[in-house]
């Protein structure tokens, strides 16, 4: 059985508690090793009047503190960076086969003077190497050529050179047959009349193939059709051009079942797709697990 | 009941078979002119197989020529232009409520000469006022504030008072208690971290209410998040920076089912939001008629 290490991401917000909920459930398909101290744990399983269930493996990462049900505050956010940390650097020597992360809030890291955006930034620092977002569920992934940047730049970056690494990158850490690719502007430039991004996207597409010896990319397609009933039956992979266009069609068909993967890095790591849900956190009011489970059985499947 | 002009779209598509197929149904709520010649009906209806209803009111267009299914053709293309102008004038002088419009072909109306790139194009030329694109159906609506232009240049059409404008008159043509407006970059911006269009747009939102002395606007809202099952429930109409990010929620969801409307123009005008579907014209395949009823429907409620 895989073994996974889950980072517990902000103590403040929903994670252990998805983590205590689902624990039954995961344990029949890897073995967990959550990343957090036994007297925060135990802390927490108090505050959410759940049972720790006697298999739940932790293990050592920082000092105690008091958890504040959601609060943005510097220890939480230290700690949930710590977790974090500890966890990559448990599959950095192979302790476990791969890490799930569960929801940091960004704001608590800041106040924690951590100026990494997210998880995601933090992979790319550490190895040296941009991780690729991959957001979705097993019907629908989006694979975002870029991520967080204005709109207003997205075009610049579009570059064959550029588009091809990307590509192959996407090639090395993922198998499957086919992967669509979105266009740029609406109607996928309408053969050039409303941009012509277009072309490039072709070009690398077709070079990307070509060393791959294989018709893997296909593209480019119209972005705002691409998701149509008809369509959608045919996609699974898809590489987005820009934040919005790959996630507004996951997050508008597949909310609850989302997951964040990093691909493109030497280690496997997958997350939950939502936030801290302070406003639900410690209320009794269950979260929603679907994303959690969904996440550890990627990182079970990819690693 | 009011009188609603049809105009007949591109007759090698499938325009001609759904007026026919949805005549009973249409006849219902509204009195329909069909913008055709009655030789073409004629001809259209054998290579149909489908009966002309008595009731089937025509009107003279132009010259007869020889119907070639899923050709583009410049003969085909030049009358659909004259269907539409006249359904146009019919509307002008009064002698219909509304015009609904069924699909065109672009490269069929580029060889006939006619430089126009679809019907909004015409409208908002012959009317000298930019006709304001609103798509979907009576779930989700989405209205363009840029239709067909590059992505590389909606930024710069972000301006407040191109905004204020903008909502100020939609306003004048569409009677509802609440519009969404979506902020441009990923995430609205964050706070400003990935771009600050959204400050813009905050300002035209406050803006366009006070004059208004209705909270009428309000956002701007994180774009891939708006429409999750949560949060779409409070969405009905919606103004989208540009055109995929209004589009693809409303083609993933509703594709048969949607619409365009023509708004801020002196007449009403909804149409198909499909196109002639060569591919299946005149194979009896049946093609949808929600699309096209709807569009009438809609056409009624707004004359």
């Amino acid at each position: 059985m895989k073994k996974v290490a889950i980072s517990i991401g902000d103590l403040n917000g929903v994670g252990v508690e998805i983590a205590l909920l689902a624990h039954d459930k995961i344990k029949r398909f890897c073995e967990p090793l959550y990343v957090i101290d036994g007297k925060l744990l135990f802390q927490a399983s108090k505050m959410l009047g759940l049972d720790i269930p006697k298999d739940f493996k932790t293990c050592k990462v920082s000092k105690n503190f008091k958890i504040k049900p959601g609060k943005v505050s510097k220890k939480s956010g230290l700690y949930s960076f710590k977790s974090f940390k500890k966890a990559i650097d448990l599959a950095k020597k192979d302790k476990v086969d791969a890490i799930v992360t569960l929801p940091i809030n960004k704001e608590a890291w800041n106040k924690a003077g951590i100026r990494y955006k997210g998880h995601t930034e933090v992979l790319s620092d550490l190895f040296k190497k941009e991780a690729i977002m991959m957001i979705g569920c097993k019907k629908l992934f989006s694979l975002l050529y870029t991520q967080h940047i204005p709109l207003k730049d997205v075009s610049k970056t579009v570059k064959t050179k550029k588009l091809y690494n990307f590509f192959i990158d996407i090639d090395n850490s993922l198998k499957t047959k086919k992967i669509a690719v979105l266009g740029l502007n609406p109607h996928a430039g309408d053969g050039g009349v409303i941009g012509d991004e277009e072309k490039k996207i072709k070009k690398a597409i077709k070079k990307a193939n070509k060393t791959l010896k294989k018709e893997l990319f296909y593209g480019p397609l119209v972005p705002d059709t691409a998701f149509s009933p008809k369509n959608i039956k045919n996609l699974r992979y898809l590489v987005a051009i820009y934040h919005d266009q790959g996630l507004i069609p996951v997050k508008t068909l597949y909310f609850k079942e989302s997951i964040n993967v990093s691909l493109n890095l030497p280690i496997v790591r997958t997350s939950v797709d939502h936030g801290t849900a302070f406003d639900i956190a410690y209320k009794g009011k269950k979260p929603s697990l679907k994303s959690y489970i969904n996440a550890v059985k990627e990182a079970v499947k990819l690693s």
